[in-house]
């Protein structure tokens, strides 16, 4: 990965645990129970059981340390969305899987969203926010580019611009997992859970696959 | 846009009541060529034909004239919303034509989920976020439980949580307009114009006029 490259050493051997995946492991941990991105080095050393030396040796700032573990969920959202692609199934169905991992996925890492915000939206343009602009724009796009074309091609799919779909899914994911001070205000809500994050879903999917078909509204 | 006063030819005395107002259109313009909030004072002061002592005088801090100016948009916006539920018109009619005026809101002051974003998804809770988000959400929470009151009054909509669409056009408005970076790695969009912003419109307004209707999908 980037980080180890710049910093010109080897990433521990395969097979056990390295302290490495250990530290991003409990930044996660943290970050998921704090639902906040400003977690002190400090606590994520304690909690991985290791020294904060060893956090700035492997990861030199805090930014990196971010930047890692987020690089970390979209290389394994990049896998997933290949399986989903090479798995049998139509476009609807692939669809609504799809729209049902993304929310879980939100839910389980709601940080994941302040990191990106924190380098995406920023404005700033450096080789950072490019690498990781990449690492998650890039297989999505890919994803919804190939949905499109194989519901296009079985008929089901209006010939819908990929980056419409992206904006409706990962957009209205990002709003409800990052906006909890606007949600709670204007509808209530206290906090996003698993019913509440279900039924999201549920209702994206609905009107996705019906919003795509081919015939328009009357 | 309201017509500019040549830089450095102050014109306002802060006894008339609309430098404030002034203040403010020099920041919104400032911010909308820029398409970022993070403007000098003296430059917004410059604009405006004014002092920096007088932008104090009004708004205190930067932060404090963000806010300022997002409650202006708010308000704004919050009289539309309105004026659209009392007109004549089917609860789709509605739908689409919210649509189509919050993307050309979001086009025409793009910094302002920039300051949304400052200010709500921080993760910080105090009288002025809590004073902004309200600002912000109720008038379109309480749009959104009307529309879909009217709409499945009329037998068009199913009965989808008002949260739901909140999320399915802000949260997409949202991401257009602040994912620039993302958006042009994965799409190859370099800005979002006036035909980019159309295109998204129609797409979302087809989509929901569709997916939103009392038919399952089969």
């Amino acid at each position: 990965m980037r980080a180890q490259s710049r910093a010109g050493r080897p990433r521990k051997s395969a097979g056990r645990p390295s302290a490495r995946e250990d530290l991003l492991d409990a930044a996660h941990a943290l970050m998921s129970e704090r639902v906040a991105i400003d977690v002190p080095l400090v606590d994520i050393a304690e909690r991985a059981g290791l020294t904060v030396a060893l956090v700035t040796y492997y990861f030199g700032t805090k930014d990196n340390l971010l930047l890692e573990l987020a690089l970390r969920h979209h290389a394994r959202w990049e896998a997933q969305l290949q399986r989903l692609l090479d798995r049998p199934g139509s476009a609807a169905e692939k669809l609504s899987l799809h729209v049902g991992a993304m929310v879980r996925a939100f839910r389980r890492a709601p940080y994941l969203q302040r990191i990106n915000h924190k380098f995406l939206r920023s404005g700033a343009d450096n080789d950072d926010t490019r690498t990781l602009a990449r690492a998650l724009i890039n297989p999505l796009a890919s994803f919804y580019v190939k949905l499109v074309e194989q519901g296009v091609a079985e008929g089901v799919f209006r010939r819908v611009e990929p980056m419409h779909l992206y904006l409706m899914i990962i957009g209205a994911c990002d709003m409800l997992f990052t906006a909890e001070s606007s949600l709670k205000h204007g509808f209530g809500i206290e906090a996003v859970d698993d019913a509440a994050a279900a039924g999201f879903a549920e209702t994206l999917q609905t009107t996705l696959l019906t919003g795509l078909r081919t015939t328009a509204p009357t």
